[in-house]
Parts: C-alpha cells; sequence; structure tokens
C-alpha cells in the first residue's frame, strides 16, 4: 500500500504581546486541533514580534518547509501592524490598496471614517487574495500556501473557517488515550516495548499532578485506527501485568 | 549615555502535545513574564515535536543568536523523552550517567525502582551541570547558554528558580496600559504620532471584545519609566482630544 503524501503546516504567531507574556497565546491550539481534524500535520510553530525582518525570515525559513503557513496577528490599522508589508517583502512584491477589500471597507464605513488608517487594512501583498469571513470586514489574504488572519482569536476563528474549503486534506490522525495512576518510571519499559512494536502510532506518556491526584496519560496517535485502538489495549495489558489499574479517558471514533 | 548591552533569550517548547493541540503550552508566557522581571528581553519561541533532528537543527539556529535559550520538556523516563540525547546532539558531545544525579535519584527510590527508564533521567550531555530543584528529583541541565527544563510547569517553574541566580540581568522593562473604547480605526494617526516623537518606547495596540464591550487596550513598554510614563500620558492627552474617555489599566511602578 502506497503511502499518502503527508500535508503539513507551520504556525507563525507574530506580536510583541506573546513574547513579553502579556498575551497567553490560543490561537496555536486552536488552529493545531482545526488542521488535525483536515488531517493536516502542525509539524512546527514559532513566535516573533513585531519586526519586519524576523516576520520575513521565518516566513522564508516555513513556507519552503511545509505545505501551508499560517500566520496570526499584525493586520489591524495601527502603527505596529507590519504583517501584510512583511509578507509582501517576504516574497519580493510590492503592497497595493485590494480594489474589493477597498469596496468592502469603504461600505462598512460612514463617509469620512474610513481614513488612511483604515485603508491600511487593504493594503495588501500584489498577488494576494482576500480571506473574508464573517466577524470582520478587514480581511485576511492568502498567497501562494501562506495564510495571513487576525490575531484576535474571534477573527482568527471565522478567518480559519473561511479558509477551510481552500485546504488540501491529508488522512486524519486517531488518538486514544489511557489514564492510570502507575509512575511513568515503572511502566517506561513496557510503554516502550509496545512503541518498538508499532513503529506507525506514536505513543506519548504525559504525567499530571492535580489536588486529587496525580498520575500518567499515555496517548497512541496514527492514521490507521485499528492500530491505534490495538495499541491502546497493549498499554492496558500492559500496564494489568503491572498489577495497576487504568481507564480509557478517549477512544478512537 | 552609552546604550546597555540586551540580554536576549529564545525559547524551544518540545513536544507532539503541544502541535497537536492536546496540551495548551502556558510555560512560555510564564517564563516571558519571568524573564521579564529580570530585564532579559524574550525574542522568539518555537514549537517543534519529539524529533531528534528538529530538536537539534533549533537549539542550533537559537544559541548562536541569544545570550540564552531555554528549552521545556522532553526529560523524563519514556522512550518519547529525547532532550538530553539531542542537546548532546547539538553540540557534538556523549550523554553520560552524572554522577551526583545518580547519587540523587538512587536515594530517592526505594531497593529495586531506580531501574533503567529512571536512568535515563540522569544520562545527560557531558558537560552539563545539573539544573536541582524543590519539585522534582531528576533534575534539567545547563550547557553553554541552554537551559534544559521539565515540560510539566510546576517542575518548569521550580527549575527556573533555581536558574534565575545563574542569569545575568538587563535594564526592567516598564510598561503602562491605557484602555480605550475608541476603535483603532480612529486613534490610529494619533498613536502613530506618539509613537514616532518615541523611538525608545514601543507601543502596542490591542482590541479586545468581551460581552460587557469591546475596546482597546494601548500599551507603551520601554526601559525608561519616566518616558513610558509620559508616553502613556500624551496618549490619554490624545484620546482626550478626539473627545474619548480612557482609564488607566496599569501604570509604571
Amino acid at each position: 500500500m502506497s503511502q499518502p503524501v503527508p500535508v503539513t503546516a507551520a504556525i507563525l504567531v507574530i506580536g510583541d504581546e506573546i513574547l513579553s507574556g502579556r498575551t497567553q497565546d490560543t490561537n496555536t491550539a486552536y488552529i493545531a486541533k482545526f488542521l488535525g481534524a483536515l488531517g493536516i500535520d502542525l509539524r512546527e510553530a514559532r513566535i516573533v514580534p513585531d519586526v519586519t525582518a524576523e516576520i520575513v525570515a521565518a516566513v522564508n525559513a516555513l513556507r519552503v518547509r511545509y505545505t501551508y503557513v499560517f500566520t496570526t496577528g499584525g493586520i489591524g490599522p495601527t502603527h505596529d501592524d507590519i504583517t501584510f508589508e512583511a509578507i509582501a517583502a517576504a516574497f519580493g512584491v510590492d503592497v497595493h490598496y485590494h480594489p474589493e477589500a477597498m469596496a468592502m471597507m469603504a461600505a462598512r464605513y460612514k463617509p469620512g471614517e474610513f481614513n488612511e488608517a483604515r485603508k491600511r487594512m487593504a493594503l495588501v501583498p500584489v498577488g494576494a487574495e482576500l480571506v473574508r469571513n464573517s466577524v470582520s470586514t478587514a480581511p485576511g489574504v492568502h498567497i501562494d500556501n501562506i495564510f495571513v488572519m487576525a490575531g484576535v482569536p474571534m477573527i482568527m476563528r471565522a478567518m480559519l473557517d473561511a479558509i477551510e474549503p481552500l485546504l488540501q486534506r491529508g488522512a486524519v490522525v486517531h488518538a486514544a488515550t489511557v489514564q492510570t495512576k502507575v509512575p511513568e518510571g515503572r511502566l517506561a519499559a513496557g510503554l516502550e516495548a509496545v512503541q518498538k512494536a508499532h513503529r506507525d502510532v506514536a505513543i506519548g506518556s504525559y504525567p499530571f499532578y492535580r489536588e486529587d491526584g496525580s498520575g500518567v496519560q499515555l496517548v497512541a496517535r496514527g492514521r490507521d485506527a485499528v492500530e491505534v485502538e490495538t495499541v491502546a489495549r497493549e498499554i492496558e495489558a500492559m500496564l494489568q501485568g503491572l498489577g495497576a489499574e487504568s481507564s480509557r479517558v478517549t477512544s478512537i471514533s
């Protein structure tokens, strides 16, 4: 059976407010799950400041490595919103006032309100197409394999919905999670044996510490649902062999 | 007045569970604030999967660019914990069982419990020094300008406390935040004028949307507390000139 070509992605989070710790990034986890449901592998994420050279370098490093790059942040009307210009610089193209974006936005504002700052939100790389969305009149864009989205989560999510039909899909990754109170150090050898017998399933071991008790979640992930379920059962059997109880947190659907 | 040399840092988050969306990374924001309090500029963050070649490439890209690199994740006893080996590979050194780590851990476990898997947590790059911590007997390490920490937030935070005395400090960045209901597009021109008059203060504009009303937070950040306060007041005056109310969310301390 031939292996399908994986569809891959990277995220580029643009914003001083993430690197200062002011704002907790939640877009990465949201996009990760969104792409997962489409069978697209998120392989890398980077956070860079509002500095053109840093954005350009990251975009150019990522766009040649992955099927898609999703950026968040820096597309508003204020001086610190420089993503469209940086993306244009990365592709060596100019920016221009996109006629459709200008028309959409001119229709939204009252006479006199569509000022220079707001027009900047229509000043996009030449060759870019608009990503309209249900929340904001100001669009995102896509150019080549780059999708440029807002940083505000509500708007970013609406843009992602608009982008979804444009994306190539891959085979979905199935996951099953087994939870136990056995410490990692006791189950590691048995877990490694299960991993070695199933190279196409990735097994992750994630300890947690909570007030109501600590434990480990063992997560099996793979594209063959039957094999993922097999791995989860072998993990359960392995734990039983250690005299330990376990529970199934998620099963493959 | 000579400018002090900035102390800079990058974070490397290692873990499939972050890229799959299973786990929301909170370590980056925590480390960002921690470093900010020491006057260390967090300039970049990357998230990579549990793949040796990816970790090596990222470590080697980051360690030559920044004063410090902080990694999180992948130092436990299970097969998916490969960070120590990857860091060793990045430096072209071997791993060895660190005598002090072995002694500390041997003392913690009951006879027969200090098995091969647990010993892996003491198998660190040659030349690395231990990062002991108050939560876990298993240490982090530091080698050259890299600090290798656990991914579990509680343990990572304890390791960061242990690392703090080792870090060079910089001049702390002061921040002041002004909040208003004026839309970004109306205040953008005035805000840009304030920014242009104060090149050493970075002004960020962050819109928010909440059930109880939307608005914008305008954040001035810089190393000169007096100038940051001046910028905040100029922003307030600018908003007043637009006939708008504003409130101070945070002032410089």
